[in-house]
């Protein structure tokens, strides 16, 4: 079967930036929020998404016009399923809410309509049954779109052999590069081996082994890398970083979330609220003589 | 004090290089083994270093020659330590062995001669109490001298405070950055983090989550890195990563010891054997398309 059209579920962040590169695909896209205010955000932030990449020179001036004029919003389900071969749901990582939204999409989406969910951490079999064709639902998990331009696909037990190929091939139209999980987990890979490393510099910090510097260092100069596990949470953002570790049981983990939400309580969010770790805009670890 | 004589107890690898930068860096150097053949090695494996520092040009012609002039072999262990301020200690990751060792040194080393051992599993206090001056007793570990110029400081208890910040000192005219792990703990920083990460990759492979390909390229093009786990594991050498996971305990850890015991028993040990998880000179995740 040809995908020719895409429906977005979710006009936040992530959404935004799936339905977008569809459009620069060539696919026809309907992006859906429940929420007026969401939806309203979603063409300015493709805008900008635009001019970045333009000067970037990623994508050619006219291009840009071209994707918008693939692309429809609205605030209607029925009408944003009409016609698609493909769905895309970044909705609020939330189990509950991902359940009756797949639950009204089963009931209004055609017969023939593939369904994909691109949570972070739920597995697709949560909601495969509740949306009427488990065969044909899998997570399909954008990383960032632009920047990490990596697909996981991610196959429930009843997912569709021939389904996993097609969507390696969507994943390259989108100029992705497709990975496949090949059992259900959560966290896919990435997350699984980040998240585990993690822990263990949060360990080091909270047992008192080493100071955060010294971590970041050890990291840095041994793998030749820009920054350390400290450095890379300020700019994940303490607060996304705090939600995760919390609700890890290991004693560690949970001494580490326990040291995180002191920083949050703080205001303290990492890069974007201009201190977490490492105060900015000028972190130590990005001096030169950091290294020293 | 200052320290003008390293002695350097072990002349495999590590010591080697050790030696070789302490007289690159204008100290004299005792260096001693117990075997013959080992001792026999090590003035060659120098001047193979230096051919290679200079074809780099990190030293100048003269500088090699110089160096070498600084260094004495003997596999007399009381010749060793005359005159010396500082000891660094290479010998082999046994503990029945390094404790015999530092039994010797104890009784033999002059009075003001400070003590370290380059040990890489190990704690320093399971060796202070025999060596009979613990309070001049500290782990300085060094990573690899040249490429990666790093070298932790772990104190024991009863390490003297002052011992530190003359070690860091040692360690930056050693052309090293001294990372300081305030506590007694196995693997140091850099070990701990590595062991984590390659924790959950062996997780992820034998839990069949995914393949070796998948989760290499899932970090590298998150972390625009150069290898993703299994590369590195090839270049580590999979006898030192069976050897490092099967002490763990936790039931992950052993079905991915497991694993690695198989390709041990093939011979594929990685990069250095033509095969590991990757086949060599030209590895897959080397190769341009790996990340398309």
């Amino acid at each position: 079967m040809t995908i020719s059209t895409i429906g977005i579920i979710g006009a936040g962040n992530l959404g935004t930036r799936i339905g977008l590169q569809a459009a620069l695909s060539g696919y026809k896209v309907n992006v859906y929020d429940n929420q007026e205010h969401s939806l309203k955000n979603s063409l300015p932030a493709m805008k900008k998404l635009l001019a970045k990449l333009s000067r970037a020179e990623l994508i050619k001036e006219d291009e840009g016009q071209k994707a918008l004029d693939n692309i429809s919003f609205t605030l209607d389900l029925k009408e944003a399923l009409k016609n698609t071969d493909l769905l895309s749901e970044s909705v609020t990582e939330d189990p509950d809410i991902k359940t009756e939204v797949w639950r009204e999409i089963g009931q209004l989406a055609p017969a023939h309509t593939i369904f994909t969910t691109n949570t972070s951490y739920l597995l697709p079999s949560q909601f495969a049954e509740i949306s009427g064709r488990p065969e044909k639902f899998c997570a399909f998990h954008f990383h960032d779109v632009f920047h990490s331009r990596v697909v996981d696909i991610m196959p429930h037990p009843k997912t569709d052999q021939a389904l996993i190929s097609m969507l390696e091939e969507v994943g390259r139209q989108l100029n992705q590069i497709p990975i496949l999980v090949k059992k259900e987990h959560s966290g896919y890979i990435f997350n699984t081996l980040l998240i585990a490393w993690i822990d263990a510099a949060g360990r080091l910090l909270t047992g008192e082994i080493a100071e955060v510097e010294a971590i970041d260092k050890s990291w840095m100069i041994n793998f030749n890398m820009p920054a350390g596990p400290f450095g890379i949470l300020d700019n994940v953002g303490l607060d996304t970083a705090w939600h995760i570790t919390s609700s890890r049981r290991n004693p560690a983990s949970r001494a580490f979330a326990t040291l995180l939400k002191t920083y949050v309580d703080q205001g303290k969010l990492g890069a974007k609220t201009g201190e977490g770790f490492y105060k900015y805009p000028n972190p130590r670890y990005k001096s030169p003589d950091f290294l020293h």
